[in-house]
């Protein structure tokens, strides 16, 4: 019988799933928020993932639970365990992803390089911390934020009033330095249950609006030293923190010369999607693996440029379908993914991914063949 | 609203249509031919497609109609036609596919380069081809073989008695010189209705007891002549034959240097797997676009050498997927791709692609890895 993994949530991760699983004949289930979500093809069941009843049901059938995102709630995740359920990751690795002051003060337990930062309550703590860094910092909500919500540039505590008006007695907002960064910077690496841990290359990332617009693999001009801080660092959080399936940092890259860890994402990730054509194991495939405690496969890029850009909102009328024509017409090289979700500003709908020789040309290409879609 | 291809026929083929019809948000329908088809993901019918009112029915939800295999009838699919169905590839170039006297004809009025052929009623006429032909030939029922079922090797019309003696009145068999050829080539391209062809490079085929067993992709030692010279084979016929979507020819490559057409799949086909994960647009994607009638994909090879080897049979006992643990450990760089279904001596139930810079080690890992599923 066929390995059946349970993805909990319906979007585009899940559903770029469904591709590596058919070939490998994994039987893949995907417990989707409504019906017509991305992971369409794969939903076994619609429910809500906070309803500790709907996942439970969900998790009875399927020998492993993954993620198609971070936000089933810890203690839905420790009642799963407890039933038996096999987890990845488990609820001890999210929890790092699921909360960022958690993983603020991990990644400084396991000495890993990160923006200061500080845990504060008041206006008063987030002034003391934004004067000791030259009258700046980012806010962050700890929990819930993604694609840039959550996320706040202040130069006063004033500017984040009402965060901190709506602070619980318990609850702290995290504040971090305003890092001088000349690129953002990820690093994947998938682990699993039993420990092996393969890296993909470091690679640029372009945000546009706290988005990821753009991302280059490998990440030009990176010396040997930064690739291999960049994946020491991956594996050394891997490893800290306990993370099987995929797990994307997100890094800044210091005028002098450091690297930062900005974020983390535990599954497959935006600044990952290169890999589906560029590299021999796309991450997709990878997660499975690693969820599944398969033997990893390689990591090793299969064009020595490979460039991804995303498609934000989609065309202003009609379906992305639509727009096949001209783009596959002008950029036979482009692979157009889809996420049969409806267009909207500045909804990730899809992307294109480019592998070439040449990094111009892959560059030139995958922005001219999304562009089309918009 | 997303494009809906309809797939009659619920095998790997249709089962390997699945990954790329995902990633461009195609819609792929499947009427499979019972419940646990290979391609059941995407069944959305169960129904005999020899059965006008259930293909018909299948018919109505889609916007294309193509096909796993070419096994549906010629009067169903024009009745289809005759509904204003559209369907890729039509009748018109199906009937060479599905009946090899037929075929014979066209590529002769083609002045494509084939093997000696006549049709055949009688021990007699067999017998006078077998003379004028060193004693020997090949002898093939015209319609419903494959996989080396309807084919024997004669040296005398003894040897074909049973054939002869069940054809009916208006019936007769094929017999071909038997070719000295030094290895067999296969030539596929793709070909939209409103006229685009790609080709892929010509590979080379290695069968066992007329099953397709390993594919080099490109075919070794392939001179610039031989490519072309396999290239134009393989334009004319889709052109000549009005053929859409993916064609394969198997060819004959002989001792004299000389290119002989064996067989014709209008359809992805095995020679053509390698190019999932080794040309720019795998067959399956490229059979979508085509018969969708969008633009075609690259066929470039993203690596130098691909190679493919079936896994023929599968384990003596046990799922495919108990063995990923020691193939996947072992070759971190093969790409297993497997159909669901239940192993049994012989039959195709899955194949090991594998991508290099070598030729000798794409060819051990590819049979290395496939190994581990016997």
């Amino acid at each position: 019988m066929a390995l059946r993994v349970g993805v909990i949530g319906g979007g585009q991760l899940a559903r770029m799933m469904i591709a590596p699983a058919v070939e490998l004949g994994l039987e893949l289930q995907v417990l989707a928020e409504a019906d017509g979500m991305s992971a369409q093809l794969a939903a076994s069941a619609v429910g809500d993932y906070r309803d500790l009843e709907a996942v439970r049901a969900f998790a009875a059938d399927v020998d492993v639970i993954t993620f198609d995102h971070e936000h089933v709630p810890q203690e839905i995740l420790r009642a799963l365990v407890a039933d038996g359920v096999v987890v990845h990751p488990g609820p001890d690795a999210l929890q790092f992803a699921q909360d960022k002051l958690v993983m603020r003060a991990k990644l400084q337990e396991l000495d890993v390089p990160q923006p200061d930062w500080a845990a504060v309550r008041t206006a008063d703590e987030l002034q003391v911390f934004l004067d000791a860094h030259h009258g700046a910092g980012v806010v962050k909500t700890p929990r819930g934020g993604y694609d840039g919500k959550g996320v706040r540039v202040v130069r006063s505590a004033a500017e984040a009033q009402d965060w901190l008006d709506d602070l619980a007695a318990a609850d702290a907002l995290l504040v971090e330095e305003l890092v001088p960064f000349v690129r953002e910077l990820a690093q994947q690496v998938a682990r699993r249950p039993s420990g092996q841990i393969v890296a993909y290359p470091v690679v640029e990332t372009v945000q546009r609006d706290g988005v990821c617009a753009e991302v280059i693999a490998p990440a030009p001009a990176a010396s040997e030293r930064l690739s291999q801080v960049a994946e020491g660092i991956g594996r050394r959080i891997a490893e800290g923190l306990g993370v099987t399936g995929m797990l994307a940092v997100e890094l800044f890259e210091t005028d002098d010369d450091r690297i930062l860890v900005n974020e983390l994402a535990m599954r497959p990730h935006n600044s990952g999607h290169w890999s589906q054509d560029g590299a021999v194991t796309g991450q997709f495939e990878q997660h499975l693996r690693a969820v599944a405690d398969l033997p990893l496969g390689s990591p090793a890029p299969r064009a020595p440029w490979s460039v991804m850009v995303n498609i934000l909102g989609g065309p202003q009328s009609g379906a992305l379908g639509e727009r096949f024509d001209g783009a596959m017409a002008e950029y036979p090289a482009a692979k157009i993914h889809t996420y049969g979700k409806e267009p909207r500003p500045g909804r990730k709908v899809g992307h294109v991914n480019v592998a070439s020789d040449d990094l111009d040309d892959a560059v030139y290409i995958a922005r001219a063949a999304a562009a089309h879609f918009l």
